[in-house]
């Protein structure tokens, strides 16, 4: 009989709150690398931002990351007035903080410039104070002295890139000629730069995905929403590791569903995600077999060959029924439209059994 | 500089939208046996439910189910002056619809009388017309010919029992001797019966936890709840296995944050979910490593030992991390406060790397 | 000092359920009407739909409608095997139920035919059976004398019109010229067609905008998502006002965060929604005052006039904070995006305290 | 025809994003008087907290505040080699901040002790650094000589009270006779004390309700769970007027599903939220009627007398149907379960049309 159940009878357990946490982001590794989840550009308090340095910490584990930079900007310090200017402040306060949670932490700052050049984050730096410089080339001779990795910010930003369209102007013509960039990004904060695919692929450079975060992260990107990140495939989970892997230019960028890099890593990374089981069924006409998406990221499959799918969408952590006609030979070829592999190019796939 | 971003950018891409996935619950197997994810107790517009049979097999999939079962009454069809009485329909409607999603569908159905001795499923039957008899006891009989597993549902159901206390009435002795009750739910829609863990490891029956959906599944439990669902340990994914591993017994039962089962089953399983790592760091006092819980289930430890933290919060697909005195003595010890082995008893676990 | 939380004191008291209850629904009513929020368009178990009959009232007291009609399919049973056809058995099951509840329930069918003419629902009809007629000429001329409200279904349909643009054929013309059609759909389902809009201003008839649900709407609209639904402008809640009002033609549409219909009943609901305060502040360059949006519809203004804000999202439920140049000329005028007056016209209003 | 949508055809247009809009939380006034919505208990980086002074605006708009104070501690700064003590740094930095966004800002701070006396909140003064004093009564003396309204902070708090149970130590005695306490918190960060509602009443002061908010708001409560805040009845919406009314002690704290407070403004409050309508439907038996609640907060009815359903609960936003057998006589009476009045007492209510 129906049953007309009225009050829940459980104490609900599970608001058992706390940082100790980190949540398991589900992203394949590639075969002899781990993948760590990054992000190499954030702010605190001691420049413009608006949190104090070990939320960036918290929150990094809540978002189940590996390794964060922290790179207030050199020449901008709205704070001044009540907090005197501190270029390794941040570094000096989350270092042990995020030993003790084992999370990656990279001595980073911003360099800040108008464009030409624009902003810069050195990465793996040992003191911020000797890159405030008068001159940019200074300030980045002195990165480099330091072994810093140096990554070129939000090139399409419109405050100082009006068209949108990032552009290679005199003085990165010199540094990228001097190797005194090493990665540009490609998504900063909710916006993202088709072109850095080819920048980078010519220039040979890492492409790289940030959140650039002033606030806090989950007033930022809604609930369920990840930032923008950059995946390192390093050979361990370690400081140098991440550090070889990034100047080898080994990363992909995600956010939100799009996936993007060199094709040398997104399909390999695509063939980690997914699985392809022999058929379970069929019938007088077709064939019925599953493809499972064990990742985060869900797969949109579209130009699909004829007697197949014409598009197949491989939802985040499901298992997907795929109908194919029995005449059908395999493998089926699809384009993945949200895993950018150029400036107007998306991923091309086989899937077989 | 702080950037105000006003207008997203991206199309979002993931609405598009299917019956064609099932979702992967992360529970892992047992060694040897592979964890099937099942629901035996569901109604259709063939007795007093509200949908049709194909909304069944449809949600189970959303819900990444392995095998269900369709068990509307034969004595209760109160739509009947629309729908001619049909005892078989359902299967018949759903059966090669099931086949073709990968889905386990078992033939079953509810006997459905009075307290005592109550409502009871009959699963893998083959003809659910020929159960229905004037005398309840023939009613079994015709199910136990046909080989039925028979399950004794919701026996705390307030509307047959008043104090919600299951009760053991001189039909359940005689029908318990003759080897004819199975099961017994201890988990049915949004109840649980505690004293139905001890009934069945008296009775060496299997405990079982079903949603009894009459409407539904997606109005009755919140987004982001589960519904009761009875685990079993098969041998492999096919209709005979699970038949071969309910018979024997190999169930645990899950809802919202609770395991519950037998001791045998209920042990193993958790140290499946969980995996605990060397410790990464380390200072003068303590001890810091990380316990990762890869399945959808939190686990509440709680009464931990001197020099360990009294409690710990295993959150679901997480990695947490524990901080200890050095001198501590592995293994830790717990009591898993959400995972139920006995009316009155929780597991006890041990954490060591 | 920093307190750790870190056990949730609180019993959640708010999971006690019922289907007793009804949204509010924050959409205003108009100087002179009563705003119905309706949907006349919905399938059972009676024709190709999933559900039985009251779940259709149980899902629009849920959702915070007034009005529904269960618009089973004529022609179209693919059921029948195993429930007999009964063209009036939804409206028979479900009749007291909704009076019970304070739905108006509209007995209603839908003719469904090929392209031209395509599918129409009769609404306040008295027989359904009486529609069956072999020629669809027959059916509509038997709708019409039961005094039928008469509308064309997604004329855009691209199962029936591939390129997805409504068409008028001869026959359209036919029932057009007779007054046979007395509304079309702009919204159905997922879809819309702007072309609808024009359609209906040029032949004075009712814009309408309803689900089309064969499942259950909670499946098909994601959490938080409203299903589309026609407002009714009617002189006061009751089934006969709402048959006059729709005869009138006196509706909008509304869906997601889209609202669409003609200016003379877009404008003033815009205004009944928003509400602009006096300002509350001032420095030596800017006014600030607050636009209150009392309703359930973000408003997106774009296009603002020199020395105000060029775009202003007038969020749901909210109060927003406008600061102008104090050398700006009230009324400010914008144009709201997301309110569609045409194929391709947008409301265009004006902010004044 | 069942029709399969499969791509959304929408542009979601809602994810503009600002901080210039203000939350409409629901809640009635009182006759006479407008209800602000409050909270005096915040922290930032000048002392334990991990923000911003401005992301306190930024968060109390998004929430529907319209008051807050920012109370950081004056004996305690942990920050302090980083950013120099100045008691009176977040009141400058947000004053004009706050005025641009209209919202009321109370300069406070947060005499911080051992208990007894424990933590107190100096609300309504000039300047900070006058109260840091060796003696708390000096402390007391000064925060009074500035008109301060004085708030003892979660007195139950167990870092302090280690039962949890408030109480009034000699010094408090002291504090109470020379009318140096007026408010004492209820709610507190995710603690509430029901013994607080006796004291007030016995003393004559105001209930309050605090996030006591170190960390981000966002972070501590869930999404859909309000912060803790107090409710002040006052004449107008200013700064001057809701001074007045606190201590006038016209307050109701609110946080989740619980409301507490003094029965003389619980009840009207009460009743401002909630309507009976007419019967609108009768049968032979029955009536049927209509309450709306059009608050943000739920009322669970419990007790109800014969004839009459024993439970209701009036969902928040909602329309609730009640059905009545035709012999019952009105009112009907009810207590409503989730409204404290005193430790062991909730408000007692009745409903008439």
């Amino acid at each position: 009989m129906k049953k007309t159940v009225v009050i829940c009878l459980f104490l609900i357990l599970n608001c058992i709150f706390s940082y100790s946490q980190r949540k398991m982001v589900h992203l394949p590794d590639l075969p002899g690398y781990v993948t760590l989840k990054c992000d190499f550009h954030l702010h605190t308090v001691f420049s413009d931002g608006e949190v104090w340095p070990t939320v960036r910490v918290d929150e990094a584990l809540r978002d189940g990351l590996d390794a964060i930079s922290i790179t207030d900007h050199i020449e901008y310090t709205p704070k001044k007035d009540f907090i005197p200017v501190d270029l390794n402040a941040a570094w000096e306060i989350t270092e042990s903080y995020a030993k003790e949670r084992n999370l990656i932490l990279i001595h980073g700052t911003e360099i800040t410039r108008k464009m030409p050049p624009g902003h810069f984050n050195a990465l793996f730096i040992k003191d911020a104070a000797l890159i405030e410089r008068d001159s940019v080339w200074d300030s980045f001779e002195s990165a480099i002295k330091q072994g810093a990795f140096i990554q070129w910010n939000h090139p399409g930003w419109k405050s100082q890139q009006p068209d949108g369209i990032p552009k290679i102007y005199d003085i990165h013509k010199r540094l990228l000629k001097n190797g005194w960039i090493h990665g540009i990004e490609f998504f900063n904060d909710n916006e993202y730069y088709p072109l850095v695919l080819e920048m980078c692929k010519q220039n040979n450079l890492a492409i790289m995905g940030n959140s650039d975060a002033h606030g806090t992260i989950s007033e930022i990107y809604a609930k369920d929403t990840n930032r923008p990140m950059t995946l390192v495939f390093a050979k361990e989970k370690s400081h140098d590791s991440l550090k070889e892997a990034l100047f080898a230019g080994r990363t992909l960028v995600y956010f939100r569903d799009i996936l993007a890099g060199k094709e040398e890593y997104a399909k390999p990374f695509f063939y980690q995600c997914i699985s392809v089981n022999k058929p379970y069924y069929q019938n007088e006409k077709s064939l019925f077999f599953e493809v499972t998406n064990k990742s985060d990221i869900p797969f949109y499959l579209i130009n699909g060959i004829a007697n197949a799918p014409a598009f197949i969408t491989l939802a985040a952590n499901s298992v997907t029924r795929v109908v194919v006609n029995k005449s059908v030979k395999l493998p089926l070829q699809y384009d993945v439209r949200n895993v950018l592999t150029g400036e107007k190019q998306v991923l091309k796939i086989e899937l077989k059994y």
